[in-house]
């Protein structure tokens, strides 16, 4: 039966400098890449071997699932990188150190920026230092000026039904490298999450998560490798 | 125009003790890392950004894939790993040291099963510590007992010329990172080096090799990307 396997990306540099990320490129910390290591040797040593990957275009998430792999042994298996897996777009509030934004527009608003599920924050100004919009890895798709957890939902979970479920129903077991945010849009649909909660639940990083499906992919039992 | 750029993987463990290699996966040593990621810096330095990306099945390759993505800033680019750009498989001499194998089976033998274009060396026993074939990595795959150049030429370029040339064609700017025999075939069919002359023809590790191509894929000028 198939499983899905969920890794958000290990620690990045902005992740340890409290900055709002977003969709700008941040590489790993020696810490995210030990993280991501030790994710793919927690895989081999539970033998779990996924068979086909996920990931996003940002190198953080990239990283982690090579370096998983390769701990894992299984570096060879076929990874598709797309954009819809992307962590959501933080608009405006890009670049921000999180304390100095919550000093400026107050704590409730940051709450509110971070913490609901239909409100966007601020659009990020075109032709900002943080714009991507013209970024030739972007080329083609219309990046987002800013968006909510719903929005990033939006666009996540019909790339997991077009291009992951097809994977997941020939029984692959599927692993998917991924953010906070957009693996919070597959969690809130697997599990069931309400649109309250799901603002709220924390994604640990580099944690492997497991799904077992039915063939149907009705979830049968879902945990954190590093407890099993 | 299209451009094709070639890249042999840095020095592995096996280049590094003299062994033959073939299908066996030897991971790179600490300077084929570097090699890797000087590859990946001069594609950058001289502004060339491939936009699609293929390699074999084997770490060392792929690593060499990963390391000058990175270092070129484009490991968000598609990546593609296929068995056919595999290394020549060895077959029974895989594992051997090429100087004990010189002194059992003579030099002039050594140098017909790594010379010759089409005689295989001895084929690689089912069931030796080197056989892949039951390997999760090559299932469905007819993993062969052993090849001549020849026999390696003859998967490559069918790939090549329907899984790579329709990129080409396309415009695209293409990265393939694999090995001395794989890139051999390539380069035999580009540079139209006859049979004779291109077992002599060594092609060196982390250097990457343009072909700019015409439209319909006429081999305009090819160079040591180093060299210019």
């Amino acid at each position: 039966m198939p499983r899905l396997i969920l890794v958000r990306h290990g620690q990045s540099q902005w992740n340890l400098e409290n900055r709002f990320t977003g969709w700008w490129d941040v590489d790993l910390t020696p810490l995210g890449e030990d993280e991501a290591r030790a994710a793919g040797t927690l895989l081999k040593e539970k033998g779990i071997a996924p068979t086909v990957a996920f990931t996003s275009l940002q190198t953080r998430a990239i990283r982690t699932l090579h370096l998983a792999l390769e701990a894992a042994g299984l570096l060879w298996i076929p990874e598709t990188k797309d954009w819809r897996l992307n962590e959501r777009h933080y608009g405006g509030l890009t670049g921000l150190n999180k304390a100095e934004t919550a000093a400026r527009h107050g704590e409730d608003q940051v709450k509110i920026w971070r913490r609901s599920f239909d409100t966007p924050p601020p659009v990020l100004e075109k032709g900002s230092e943080f714009d991507l919009s013209t970024d030739a890895r972007y080329a083609g798709i219309d990046v987002p000026q800013t968006e909510s957890l719903k929005d990033t939902i939006a666009r996540v979970l019909p790339y997991y039904e077009g291009s992951i479920v097809p994977h997941l129903k020939a029984g692959a077991d599927v692993l998917v490298s991924a953010h906070g945010n957009s693996l919070r849009a597959l969690v809130k649909h697997l599990s069931n999450i309400s649109d309250d909660e799901i603002t709220g639940l924390e994604i640990p990083t580099g944690q492997p998560i497991v799904y077992e499906l039915s063939d149907d992919l009705a979830v049968l039992d879902r945990y954190y490798l590093s407890e099993r």
